[in-house]
């Protein structure tokens, strides 16, 4: 295994490409049965009918075979060579039929005639079959025999969740979903990210409590919102991970809110890395940003992708596999969340003790670095005057380096250089 | 008649270019009988020596003839071809003097040897007269006749008003100029558009009391701030019409406070339009929104103009005749100005009566549209969306469209599918 | 003399030049003598030894001798010849030693052969010696003598203020160094634009109180600023002047604040030049203004140069003589901070008397000038209507400036006409 070079988080999604997963059913519990061997995964189970908001848990979707047989009986279209072939949630069904009724069953891609489109029928009773469009093509008149296994009985939605408690009660929320069945970068990729961040985050103390959800998409968030509303307070910043792993740049999705800290601490992070990179602006349409931003919530949540959905062809089709997803996005997804996290766990307040006039930084050794040499402990000499001209309880470490025009790691470096010398400390009244 | 393609409207002009307006006396009175036959105007008048703020209301002026005769009895200059002949509110005046004494009664515009310019002595006493610069250079030495048959006396100042009641007390107000005299542009125009404005907008019942006014420029408009100045404060929005015929772009000046409601719903109706237009910042220099928005009042009242005064060489000049505007260029104007009353009645504000979590569009049949097809009902998912996520009783339905990027039109459409399903309703609490 | 081409502040550096000053010492008094010939300046005395915030008042220093003379006895570096060829505040010394263990007290720029750079080692006991690299280049091996007859005792630090009371008590500070030895731009150019703007102020009565402060850098400030800390509230703007005769553009370096009063009129003063120049945003690095932009004073004090320290090669070399300064720059200069000061004293807040309507200019004389010719006062009829407009209490002179787009100037002297009429009064009442 790799985590430095994505092999490991590669590998993960390898393991759970095959499983067919919906908004309910067995594939999203195998799925974070996998999720466990990484971390400590508690598991909910909300029963099918439970009123949750404006929604209703629906039932439980799973699958044992799907195939369409040709007159001469044989096995054209086959669930278990690709679960995309199924419509998603589809009522059982077994029957003959001629290919002209067949047909308003069938979905394909005309612009992509090699690829099998995703298609889902959740919140209506219908059934279906993808399939390439050259397949398609190829199909003569005649009978078929279509056959969907599938049983669609009260049971229950089933989420994962894992809180990581640091010293406060403040959280840092992070949610992907977890419904969609054979596609990689939508969303094994944020599963895979968000894995390894958790585990990352697991060692070691921090200031922030860290709560990972693993969700069916929309209903799921909804769920746990609705499930967790009284709580959903202690929730201080946020983002939802989603097609993490393809070629793209990284894109960041502002929160509602738009200027929250969380939207502050991806730009400031984003902008000083070396890649391209897009922040968009918050819409209403998305992931699960969309219920965590939704007016009566208005968390701070925020969403990371590469590619944004919609603008990639392979999206929501075959070709989402395991070739279209690269080991290096996926660790530069990873990195830049650990890097992400991490200013937020640094992004405190200080008071300067010496606010009168600068502090003689020269008897403290400190002082050789502006305009020539660095100080003894590598911190840049103009970074500490501009920590103790800002800090002034109304200035918190990421104001310093956006107004400074410098990196945080280095604001923080000279906060901590500054702290032990006496000259600072942190300013634990409330942020201004 | 045609008021769809500015027939109607050219055609009232020409019925009132020939009549010679001033400040004071019958021009005004017998245009403002003209503009009774589209709408049921109220006359007021106010007696000359009134004090009205720091100014007082003048005599009335009446000419009933004006020329002058050349040395053989042969008027050379005539007030019946043309009333800009006379210099407006000219005093009477009949005698004979030399041309070389003439010459300093005479105005001419040397650049635009063939155009009659328009001078007025409105507040000191003086006579003169207006000829083209041609004809001028064509006066011989000798003895001229000059007669100016005025009259100025106490009488009163004469203006319109046209209030139409709606829903509630809150008015929105439209000013126009009447005192020009023959100039189309300047300001027939806007008295045409103000007119066929009012006659259509007193079709219907609507929200807001709508309140019209035909007032001599400046004089005029202060005499009504005077006599209602405690009413005043019922405007929320208004505008002053002025130049809207000839066939440069709608131009828009914001009022003194820049971003008032009627300033931000004339950019986005003028942003969505498919022509060109301008949006310029508030001055102290212009039409009579110089009075409406002088400090002690301080009015929402921006000014609709095409070209603006001044930036066209037959402002002020015989130039600015019946061909100078344009029937399509009244059309576009009135449209505008009907469209910005629209968006004034519509922008509300709402609350979203499902805000934890999106309402469920799917099962009310409204969620078809995001991506693909639109709902039946016409209406955009992603709107709908928006209008959910944002109505939180915070945000009037012009910062859902600025924010969203789309028409308010359709903000309003979405608006009432989801008022239609329950999901929204209006927030009648103060307007944050 | 003549203090319009710059000839007297070139004549005044020249006289100040050969000093050899440091941050104690007799140079600091020669210095402050020199200025006394203009402006009566009280010097005060502040003991060795002295706590200033975190800072000690240092040792006086003192130097009567300092050379390097070669093995045959002949002098090869003289301090009589250039000041700084002994590092300043050096310790004394006196004795032989070979080149190799001399080299490692020797300081020279290579990039610059001819050039004998400025060295100081304030706040740490050494010694050392500055010469062109020519010259290092030429040294033979050998035993050589050097002696630095310096005294380094308790005495006291000594700076120069001089208060121009004004009808307030509200101050405005103009600070400059005095510490550096034989360096025109840095700073014998502040000390004879402060000298100069001290003497042109002191002639006249002002609504602010102006303070000069002659300080030595660094410790000056923060001693000053220690021994007055009650009274700097009575500071409402201040600037610091540095490097200011050099032939680059003037640069403003914005106070901490940003957006102060005296940033404003810094950046309308010089939006209005018809020179080069640059306004740069605050750094906690610089001159003075670091001290009375610290945190605990935050002060509304910017900085005036032209040219950056360190952003041309002369700085702090020997090459910042009487060549490199420019009598026309330290003209420039002054003439900008008296416009300054100017602006400051007039910006003032009105009231519109006649605030309901505009006021009939027309019976006042004042109207013929909008579009046309001028009013009699020469006062642009414009800048008259938005004096009335925007006079609400609200809005200082400078802020109408801003918005009319005009100059500051023609606002003033639209006020005084306006106040001459009766049509406005000052607005005594707290800003808002």
């Amino acid at each position: 295994m790799s985590m430095a070079d994505g092999g490991e988080m590669h590998e993960f999604i390898a393991a759970l490409y095959p499983i067919c997963r919906s908004i309910t059913g067995n594939g999203v519990r195998t799925t974070l049965e996998q999720i466990k061997r990484y971390i400590p995964l508690t598991v909910h189970e909300v029963p099918s009918g439970t009123r949750v908001f404006d929604w209703t848990v629906p039932k439980e979707w799973n699958i044992t075979d799907a195939y369409i047989k040709n007159a001469d009986g044989k096995k054209i279209v086959d669930f278990h060579r690709c679960n995309l072939h199924v419509v998603n949630y589809s009522v059982p069904v077994k029957k003959k039929l001629p290919l002209a009724e067949l047909k308003s069953h069938l979905f394909t891609l005309p612009a992509h005639p090699q690829w099998v489109p995703y298609r889902t029928s959740y919140y209506s009773e219908s059934w279906g079959f993808c399939l390439s469009h050259e397949q398609f093509l190829q199909l003569s008149d005649g009978e078929y025999e279509v056959c969907i296994d599938t049983s669609l009985e009260d049971g229950s939605l089933t989420y994962g969740e894992y809180l990581i408690r640091g010293e406060t009660s403040d959280e840092v929320l992070i949610s992907c979903h977890i419904c969609h069945p054979s596609l990689c970068n939508d969303n094994l990729s944020g599963i895979a990210v968000s894995t390894m961040l958790a585990k990352m985050l697991s060692q070691g103390t921090h200031r922030y409590s860290y709560r990972f959800l693993f969700v069916p998409g929309t209903i799921g968030a909804i769920t746990w919102l609705w499930a967790n509303e009284p709580q959903v307070t202690a929730i201080k910043h946020g983002f939802v991970l989603a097609g993490v792993g393809d070629r793209g740049p990284l894109t960041y999705k502002r929160s509602r809110q738009g200027t929250a800290e969380i939207d502050r601490v991806f730009a400031h992070v984003l902008s000083r890395s070396e890649n391209k990179y897009e922040i968009v602006e918050f819409s209403p349409y998305g992931y699960d940003e969309r219920q965590f931003c939704s007016p009566g919530f208005n968390l701070p949540v925020g969403c990371v992708m590469r590619t944004p959905f919609g603008h990639y062809p392979e999206y929501h089709t075959s070709a989402d596999n395991l070739s279209f997803i690269h080991p290096q996005a996926l660790v530069d997804s990873l990195t830049t969340c650990l890097e992400v996290c991490s200013v937020l766990e640094s992004n405190r307040t200080y008071v300067n003790l010496n606010p009168k006039c600068e502090p003689q930084l020269g008897k403290r050794g400190l002082y050789r670095s502006v305009g020539g040499t660095p100080p003894p402990d590598g911190v840049d000499g103009l970074v500490l005057l501009w920590v103790l001209n800002l800090s002034d309880g109304k200035h918190s470490l990421l104001d310093i380096a956006e107004r400074a025009g410098c990196r945080f790691t280095d604001v923080n470096e000279a906060v901590k250089l500054l702290v032990k010398h006496g000259l600072l400390r942190e300013c634990r009244e409330s942020f201004v």
